[in-house]
């Protein structure tokens, strides 16, 4: 975890019965510390989002959707580094193949839209979105890329005005504590960047969240 | 709706459809406006815990419990005005009669709790309790009163510090937006006021929190 990580997480991690091992961001990354960790200890590495079993795995949540409500017309989901968003993708056209599968990130980190619609690899660094799930410097290059341009219909970017409201309204009107990257398909719905036709589905995702953000969008 | 109530509590009402009439709590009663608004237009006044159809439909939440997990050795509800407490240990000691059910409610507004143990009817003014559904002046003479008696096996109450850290255990772990009153039960819990024996159930109920009060229960 970066030395700079909010206390909250840190404590509910700690909490879960986790080891935190701490690092500077500005003198190491973590790829280097995991392999230290990984060659030292005997670890076996999880991949944020750039392999198949993660794919598969982040892709139950459209099946479990689709199990309970049968059918869609459109499906939007969340895109960081594009693991949910192609497991997602894979599952709604097995399932229900004229099913439509739209990802969504913020304006300010469009770097899966633009690689989306050239067909080559765009990345972005460091981008200053509130939706911090989505600040990866890219789609994964070996596994979610491919996947994305293969299964998935489309890309939309939404700004941080409408992530903002989408955590605010799944606050006070559905009582979720939902991250603004968790909220970034909803976002694109209330906004009208998506206008909806017949059966929608919105993958929420993640609720990672700390108070100092939260206190901020609902001072907004 | 009181002069002073929230804008976003306003602003959600008026989007799920309702005409909210406004008055000044300083002039005038809820009692004498609902009765004005009732003559005037032949409305049906929905009576907030003391009436046998509002037990009846609170219970409903502790039967899809029991429908849900069978069995427990313990319930723990919130307690305001009683309706939901006693809805549900109606529905428990019907399902599974072995079943203790407690009642749990602010520190600062024990009424219920005086009323429970000495058997008479006590009341409290205007509690500065955290949990505001709670700040009901006493259990309902006719209905919630004699249920609570008759059914709930024991009544316990919470420090303000203990409903705090309930809301943000449930914000921070559970992603579940729950107002200061829905977590009187978890706050029993987690305070240790209640030891927990075998299966331990809790009633959540509510998620009216505004903006502010959230704000500062997450700064604290």
């Amino acid at each position: 975890m970066p030395d700079d990580a909010p206390a909250t997480k840190r404590a509910a991690t700690e909490a879960y019965g986790a080891s935190i091992v701490e690092y500077s961001p500005q003198e190491n990354t973590r790829e280097k510390i995991s392999e230290e960790l990984e060659k030292k200890h005997g670890y076996i590495l999880i991949p944020p989002y750039d392999h198949v079993d993660i794919v598969a795995g982040q892709g139950t949540a459209a099946l479990e959707l689709f199990e309970e409500i049968n059918s869609l017309d459109l499906l939007l989901v969340p895109c960081g580094g594009g693991g949910l968003l192609s497991g997602s993708a894979i599952a709604a056209k097995g399932v229900n193949p004229a099913c439509r599968v739209m990802g969504v990130e913020p304006e300010l980190a469009d770097d899966a839209t633009r690689s989306f619609h050239s067909g080559t690899l765009q990345t972005v660094h460091n981008p200053p979105t509130i939706a911090d799930g989505t600040r990866t410097p890219s789609l994964g290059e070996h596994v979610t890329f491919p996947l994305v341009l293969k299964y998935v219909d489309d890309m939309k970017t939404v700004p941080e005005t409408a992530i903002i409201e989408a955590v605010k309204f799944l606050f006070y009107r559905m009582k979720l504590v939902v991250e603004p990257s968790g909220a970034l398909g909803l976002a694109a719905l209330l906004s009208g960047v998506v206008r909806p036709q017949g059966r929608v589905g919105v993958i929420l995702s993640g609720g990672n969240i700390d108070g100092d953000t939260m206190r901020k969008i609902l001072a907004s």
